[in-house]
């Protein structure tokens, strides 16, 4: 054998699993602005974001050199070829009840309190673990095919919907509800399931402790799962300060507001989700101030149209430097799980709450749709941003329809003109679940049809129970 | 020549040109109630609808009999299978500017006043007859693709925008907009072209004279339209009681309401098509009740959000027995021409100021949707419900998606749930303009071709002209 050294290996790290091309990123500058960046080349590996970088074959930024990125694109697994389409980071519903898809429409026309003492909890009584199971992936094939990725979701049987999070590919925040009325099963069921499943999911599954309201879980139990809340360094996702007629009753009842309980309780101590927050009064805004960093509030405007109320005071919570995130309640009451939906709504009805058409712009509202979201479930540097050591939570908006052509103000575009069915494409942590409108992970016609003859029973309320009653 | 008599002809009529099988038809009851007839047959001859029958093969209703539905869907020329789908009249726009799908995002995030006096009127001054061509068919294009078959259009070079509508297939009743700025030549050449242009394209176009607004049209031009008006039997279209603000100036220049100004000026005795009519006050509304049959008003909602202002007073309007009907404004404004975002818009955001849930169900906004809309362009009894002999005008719309399933409330699906990009096709009087969401009448990528090279002169305002100015 001749003596000659062995040639060296090309060294072919780091190599992209993924690599999106041509695209237009939405990225987010100092201070957290929004840009947009032509021509763009995204790299995606082991899940997260490696790189985004401008144009196709030029030097780009981030420090990596223009030849490695021409490179990975070469090399990676898949390329998806991104031309007249924006990337932006995957949408974070805040605030929902995945499979009440199973009640869409079921309760229309009925009064708040009918809502939910006539319909709702009525029918409650009737899920069975295959429902809640079905229904969620009827839920997951309808927030992938909107560009949800991440979604907080409060509600009973979490463990089933925790591993249709798992096998459907998506991100979630869940927390299983309790109640005081349930004595400590309530609790302990939720701090167990908490523990269980946090990090499960390859991590895309984040748990969270969910008693139901700070009206319905009483302060022991509100105590308990503050302290629960520290020691484990879980999220306290909870309905509080719901509705102006929640604060009033709990004034009444109590003599402070709910955010107040929260505060007396201990719960703002801790990493806290609060849902709707459409009843904060001004005492309440020091409260939340001092949680800055911790609090986050999800809002869900268009149910709030339809319910004839008031909606979340954003500018006053925002202005304490609470988190506001996007949300989408249940498809009980909002009809859809479409989080596109409620950033164009969030921006058109803050300008008409507020009366100030130069207030909640498109790009302030696609801050609240990405980096905002994400810091309200406590995600913050996660996701909520196409920067590189996040997670690779991606959507692919295409911009080819009538009714977002021609493009003056692209931020405009997304906001006003653009709509959930834009969305071509769906990538979780690196993961595509939606290719070209085609949903990848979920069956949707078995569901369906797997669903279908359980829907009768499902609202049948003759049996007169309800798994909860309350005065408002 | 045996002396054998001839066989006899079949008689093949009527035969429909068009089948629509197996679909869910909405159809109006007595007293206009929205109903859904289930596994309906809808049989097009001429343009026109003639007949909607239930069930595939058995005795229908309206006098057909049940052999002839089945013969008639066998020889008619056009069948689509309606599975899984419901068969809509299709949506009416009853005030836009559809040109001005070339200014989308163009003027974002500026107050009223400038985006009139600094944006839209100064950008205005650079429109070619190419540009008002190759808009109207963007225009066109988005309108059919979100459903819409019929568009009240108010803007100028209406020429050019009629012969689009004539090349699209679609129906559209069009008004030349003037000013008294303008002197005699705006009033008369409105008229030519109304004149002109009424009954044509195969009747889908008719026409309206249309000053443009009670405040920058005097009182002697708004004379001369309402005696044309009469005298010709032309509905006059109008932007009237805009705002609140508007009435608010009205008033204090000429102590009298802009509804007071239509009423003195002879306007209100003609068939009157009011754009927005936001700034409606109480003593304007016997005025209108007295125009019962023959005022409408056309309604945009989510424009309305955005400029952070008030909205139509349906539930006032509606007392009075004035039409009201959904409109969408100019895409520079409302940022699309959804008119199914505009019904959903009109349920929420009614419900929501009238601080009313059980108020516009969505079976109201259906009414509002159809017949509604239809009285409000003075199209009453020719488009507007899926009943014989009035125009064939059908949508269907596809429920099969994700987010408008499982289905307890079919109203309640069309209205919360489902959204334009779910129709699959659109027929104009009985010619199909898009099927399984391909557009066969406009081809948009040319068209986009044309317009792109034209945007950065069209938005270029350096040249500090105008075509009009005013202070509000």
């Amino acid at each position: 054998m001749p003596d000659t050294p062995p040639c060296p290996t090309p060294n072919l790290d780091p190599t992209a699993d993924l690599a999106i091309t041509n695209v237009t990123a939405l990225v987010h500058g100092d201070g957290g602005s929004i840009e947009f960046l032509d021509d763009a080349t995204i790299l995606v590996k082991d899940g997260k974001i490696l790189s985004v970088t401008a144009g196709p074959d030029v030097a780009p930024s981030d420090g990596v050199a223009a030849r490695d990125v021409a490179r990975d694109v070469a090399l990676a697994t898949v390329t998806i070829d991104g031309r007249g389409q924006v990337a932006m980071p995957g949408l974070i519903n805040c605030h929902t009840h995945s499979p009440m898809v199973m009640f869409r429409g079921a309760a229309e026309n009925v009064s708040s309190s009918d809502w939910f003492n006539k319909k709702i909890w009525p029918m409650e009584v009737n899920l069975t673990e295959s429902d809640v199971t079905l229904a969620t992936r009827l839920a997951c094939a309808e927030m992938i095919a909107g560009g949800t990725t991440t979604f907080a979701d409060h509600y009973f049987m979490m463990d089933r919907i925790a591993d249709v999070v798992d096998e459907t590919g998506m991100r979630a925040n869940l927390g299983w509800t309790y109640f005081s009325s349930e004595g400590a099963a309530g609790f302990d069921r939720g701090l167990s399931f908490a523990l269980e499943r946090n990090a499960s999911a390859s991590g895309r599954i984040t748990t969270s402790l969910a008693p139901h309201g700070d009206y319905t879980v009483n302060d022991d139990d509100l105590r308990r799962t503050a302290a629960a809340g520290l020691e484990h360094d879980l999220l306290v996702h909870i309905h509080a300060a719901e509705s102006r007629i929640q604060t009033r009753q709990t004034r009444a009842l109590r003599g402070i507001s709910p955010i107040q309980v929260l505060d007396s309780t201990g719960i703002l101590a801790g990493r806290t989700l609060i849902a709707h927050g459409k009843g904060v009064v001004p005492e309440d805004l020091p409260l939340l101030a001092a949680a800055k960093g911790r609090v986050g509030v999800g809002s869900a405007p268009k149910g709030y149209l339809k319910v004839g109320e008031e909606t979340t005071p954003i500018r006053a919570l925002l202005s304490a430097g609470v988190a506001v995130g996007l949300a989408t309640d249940g498809a009980a009451s909002n009809n859809t799980l479409d989080v596109w939906e409620s950033m164009t709504m969030t921006s058109l009805v803050q300008k008409f709450v507020e009366q100030d058409e130069l207030w909640m712009t498109a790009r302030q509202v696609l801050g609240i749709a990405t980096t905002g979201s994400a810091a309200a479930v406590g995600l913050a540097g996660v996701v909520g941003s196409l920067a590189p050591g996040h997670q690779a939570d991606i959507i692919l908006v295409d911009l080819s329809g009538p009714h977002t052509q021609p493009i003056h103000d692209l931020a405009a575009t997304l906001v006003y003109s653009a709509r959930s069915a834009d969305i071509s494409t769906t990538i979780v942590a690196g993961r595509v679940l939606m290719q070209d409108r085609r949903l990848l992970t979920v069956d949707l016609p078995s569901t369906m049809s797997a669903l279908a003859p359980r829907l009768a029973q499902l609202t049948d309320i003759s049996h007169g129970k309800s798994i909860q009653d309350y005065g408002f």
